[in-house]
């Protein structure tokens, strides 16, 4: 449960088109299990800049920004940092004093990951996607030193376009290509959307791939992370670049970095 | 202590050049006592306008206003309550999906009081002070029907203008007068204040009258209030004024009206 508000408590928020549940009870628990005089509260508007205005001229510390403000909310800030400069797309708006800094924080969380889970730069990659998520995960891969990439996409515009960006190769399917990492940024597999049952990539190339990486977080247990899983393959979930993006969160709005057993715990909480 | 929050909790607000205590503790723990997912925060800001349309555009559902806002805050809103439209001065925004009404509810608690009092509209009174306060009260009591009223206050422009708007005498000090009621909206026994420790009327005033009536809220027990009970005078208190406003901000924000027994909780809670 969160600490007794006062007149002090610092608001954090999040802007989206449709709020989800995970920032909201990944930040308070955590506010509450370090005792920070904090709180997090998640907002859709039809006013971007207003709403904006709104958190320079309130003090709000802290926005995450998510689907459809992502791009919008580049012409409404002050600065930004490398990791959203890079990709020309916001999740995170920082606010000091006014002054309102943006970075992407799903930028940073794979390239974390990227690092944690050892995969090699050698490694041949098809990544299915070409929105947002996929440009920032795309591009977090070509920053990391990954050459041997395909980027899946069946839009015939942003597809083509993204890889041509990033010097990656474009395919509409992914055919009997059969790279080492398979990496999933669509939502297919994702609860409560259309494709929630179906598996991103078909069976045959989880077979001949090491190494399973789905950016779904709801549920962790996607379609198919849980074949990679059974087929004893290299797994890294959606969860752990949620869960990780929002920890970057955190530390850019209060300074504290949680220990990994904290950061466990409100990952759980927020789940739940 | 607050509810878990989630990502449906309503966020009402205040702004104010220096923000107190009071509200922050006395709405959320009535939200608390009465199981509603909402979430009272204490705000101050540099750039009024883009504060207003921060709210608009946030979907904040409610904002008190205190100094310096009050007046400035008029061309910033859509509709003006009778409340706030007759003293051109607001306290309190209602947001309606973007419609923005704004109240004075301290005015609409001096009425409430008048009433619950039983103060006769033929007793003749001295009312201390000339600011945005003493506005909404001296309006109050004219509009309950007080006629034989005399304002005090030592400012050569706002105290006769004040006066002559409402139709009442004006005077820079009360001299021998003896009205039958005392009311007090100034600072004078503040805490904190440079006059904590001052009576506002003259003791000889005090032991001729028959009611008094302190607008000074913190403390409740000011040197005034404790003169007049000391003296056996009707006494009425600040922090009845303080309550009773905020009582109506709440039923305003939440459609929801506690018990008597709730708000003395609450305002107890709201005191410590």
């Amino acid at each position: 449960m969160p600490l007794i508000p006062t007149r002090d408590t610092v608001l954090c928020m999040s802007l989206a088109g449709r709020p989800g549940s995970f920032g909201v009870r990944f930040h308070n628990h955590l506010y509450e299990q370090l005792g920070l005089d904090y709180y997090y509260k998640a907002f859709s508007t039809h006013d971007l800049p207003a709403a904006v205005a709104g958190i320079r001229a309130l003090g709000i510390r802290g926005c995450g920004v998510s689907m459809p403000f992502k791009e919008a909310c580049i012409a409404l800030v002050d600065e930004m940092d490398a990791s959203a400069a890079a990709i020309q797309s916001i999740n995170t708006v920082v606010n000091d004093n006014g002054h309102l800094k943006a970075y992407n924080t799903d930028y940073l969380a794979i390239r974390q990951l990227i690092d944690q889970h050892s995969l090699a730069p050698d490694t041949s990659f098809a990544l299915l996607g070409s929105g947002g998520m996929a440009k920032a995960v795309a591009s977090a891969f070509r920053d990391a030193g990954f050459s041997h990439g395909t980027l899946i996409a069946r839009n015939p515009d942003s597809g083509p376009a993204l890889a041509r960006h990033l010097g990656y190769e474009w395919r509409a399917h992914l055919g009997d290509a059969r790279p080492r990492m398979l990496v999933n940024v669509t939502p297919i597999g994702m609860s409560g959307g259309p494709e929630a049952d179906q598996l991103a990539f078909a069976e045959a190339a989880v077979q001949a791939a090491d190494i399973v990486f789905d950016v779904v977080a709801l549920p962790a247990l996607t379609p198919l992370v849980v074949l990679g899983q059974s087929l004893g393959k290299q797994v890294i979930t959606g969860l752990e670049v949620i869960a990780l993006q929002a920890l970057e969160q955190f530390v850019l709005y209060t300074g504290v970095r949680p220990t990994a057993e904290q950061v466990r715990l409100a990952t759980e909480y927020a789940r739940s």
